[in-house]
């Protein structure tokens, strides 16, 4: 098995600089827009075979260093009892507002709540043969209670602000709740097979550097210390957080996914050695012509400098419109400029 | 007159740290709704007397520090050519796509193209008799660029990145067509008699730092430098630039807007003595109750420790659903705790 990927998640020093994609499996590829001619989003996710399949199209198409589960984050909330509908966007038509509704929240058995989700990983660490690891994920605590109380994504998150300000005692009793099934969750996939996670806050940067500190950062480290040290890395990726990456870091953590508001060599100088880093192409920048895609691939690893410990990955998941020819040539230009020292 | 908001520009020392909010006449205010139901937002917007009126507002109800124009950043681009719809957001049914309609974009002749926007300054230093100073703006280069190739707000701005990376030869005429006009139309607003102006760049921070480097901040760089020195200090502020102020500070200007995304205080320590500040707090802690509010007005004037050049000011504009008596608390509250030393 190429060892790449985990061997960076470790910090450890590697051939070339692995590479995946986050959104890897998904719209940009027309052999996932076929599938999904066939099957609805939800029944390619609850349907190991499918979801399997899935998974494996960028590591057949694209030659990355990783595989990732297909899932959503929203996945563990459905059997807590949040009534999930595509209206085409996820929505939650009980949405949790009142102590109640915190405290009706179902304890998750994983076997009997998720058992797709660990019967896909299964079937994916047979098909992968250890051809490339596999990678679980979660979405990180806030960014759930932000889903499960708005009820929707939202632009201003006026509903779960108005909740942690006037009654913090029910937004911390939400994300108690969020974290202790995340644990457990992120466990149950790992006891079936991921080799790596990573924890998605994908709203954690909406928050003021103070707010993220007092209402997210307690919870993300909680269920990054429930669950590390037990052999699968994490890869903390918390988006739009470039401002208040020193606040961030202090979840813990094996690898700090970076976005591309960020220069990586300063990060990097900025973090030590202590952790691996994962990022940070503009995703936007796979629109543009094959000089500037290859331009932008080399300005990151050069920022790197070929320290050991980084995952090339885009800043945020890929478009659904990018030409897959053009995500296939980022992932050529990675392995073909790794300064690997 | 309260020399408070102009000192504070100039990092001068004042009696009260001074505050205004973004977007202070708008839609929370019962009266600027009052307004609406009677006329369209353009009427608003091209009716000097009903414009001010609207301007005016603010300074009544909340006894904010400075008057802002009320008026749009799409306002001088209608004139050039661009063909503005609403749907009911701004939508530009002629969007820029090629060299051949940057070419087609007309030069302004502020008098006759935008006569609305001076009578209302006009009026406006009228009627505020100086109480307050007023502010003027416009949109900054890329953000106007943004709209003008997209035709519209975008989530991911394809077009205009396919542009910048694509054609660059078009994207960049199009930003030197954009950055002549704005010196010319802020000149035009300063001989008409506001006293300061601000520079809104709206989605400057969607760029990684060096494509702002490369594609942005030159323009930026050049319409400051057009129209600074003469009497009325510039206010640049690139929202979600929080990972790269180093970056953005060298365009110029006297005050450096902030968001909610940085810590004031760290900011200004890398900043230096050289720029005041504006900003910066959370506007959706404008949502929850009052202690929180006060809370959080007194921590952002601590780090700011009563260093000369703070203009207190929300990190974004304020939300259309924000009660209008917790943005008066808020004014209150910076008056009540300002740092003065």
């Amino acid at each position: 098995m190429s060892t790449r990927f985990l061997d960076a998640c470790r910090g450890l020093p590697v051939d070339r600089t692995p590479v995946w994609i986050m959104r890897q499996a998904g719209r940009y590829l027309p052999e996932y827009r076929r599938m999904r001619e066939a099957y609805s989003f939800l029944e390619l996710c609850k349907t190991p075979e499918l979801a399997a399949e899935v998974s494996m199209q960028p590591v057949d198409i694209l030659g990355v260093d990783a595989a990732i589960l297909f899932s959503d984050i929203l996945t563990p909330l459905e059997p807590m009892g949040m009534e999930l509908d595509f209206v085409p966007g996820p929505v939650f038509d009980n949405p949790v507002r009142s102590m109640a509704d915190v405290e009706a929240l179902r304890k998750l058995e994983m076997e009997r709540d998720v058992p797709y989700v660990l019967e896909t990983i299964r079937i994916l660490r047979q098909e992968l043969a250890g051809r490339v690891p596999l990678i679980g994920f979660s979405g990180a605590p806030f960014t759930l209670a932000c889903y499960m109380v708005e009820g929707r994504g939202s632009r201003d998150f006026s509903i779960v602000k108005k909740m942690m300000y006037s009654t913090p005692e029910i937004f911390h009793a939400l994300m108690n709740k969020i974290s202790d099934m995340l644990i457990e969750y992120l466990d149950a996939q790992a006891a079936a097979g991921v080799q790596a996670m990573q924890i998605f806050d994908t709203w954690g940067g909406i928050l003021s550097p103070g707010d993220y500190e007092r209402y997210a950062l307690p919870y993300s480290t909680r269920v990054i210390a429930g669950v590390r040290g037990k052999g699968a890395p994490v890869i903390h990726f918390v988006k739009g957080a470039g401002s208040m990456l020193d606040i961030v870091r202090r979840a813990g953590g094996d690898v700090l996914g970076l976005d591309w508001h960020v220069n990586l060599g300063t990060v990097r100088d900025m973090l030590g050695p202590g952790f691996a880093v994962q990022g940070n192409l503009d995703p936007t920048v796979l629109y543009g012509p094959p000089r500037v895609i290859e331009a932008e691939v080399r300005r990151i690893l050069q920022e790197n400098g070929g320290r050991p410990g980084h995952i090339f990955n885009l800043g945020h998941g890929i478009l659904p419109d990018i030409p897959p020819e053009n995500a296939l040539f980022m992932v050529d230009c990675v392995h073909r400029h790794s300064i690997v020292r």
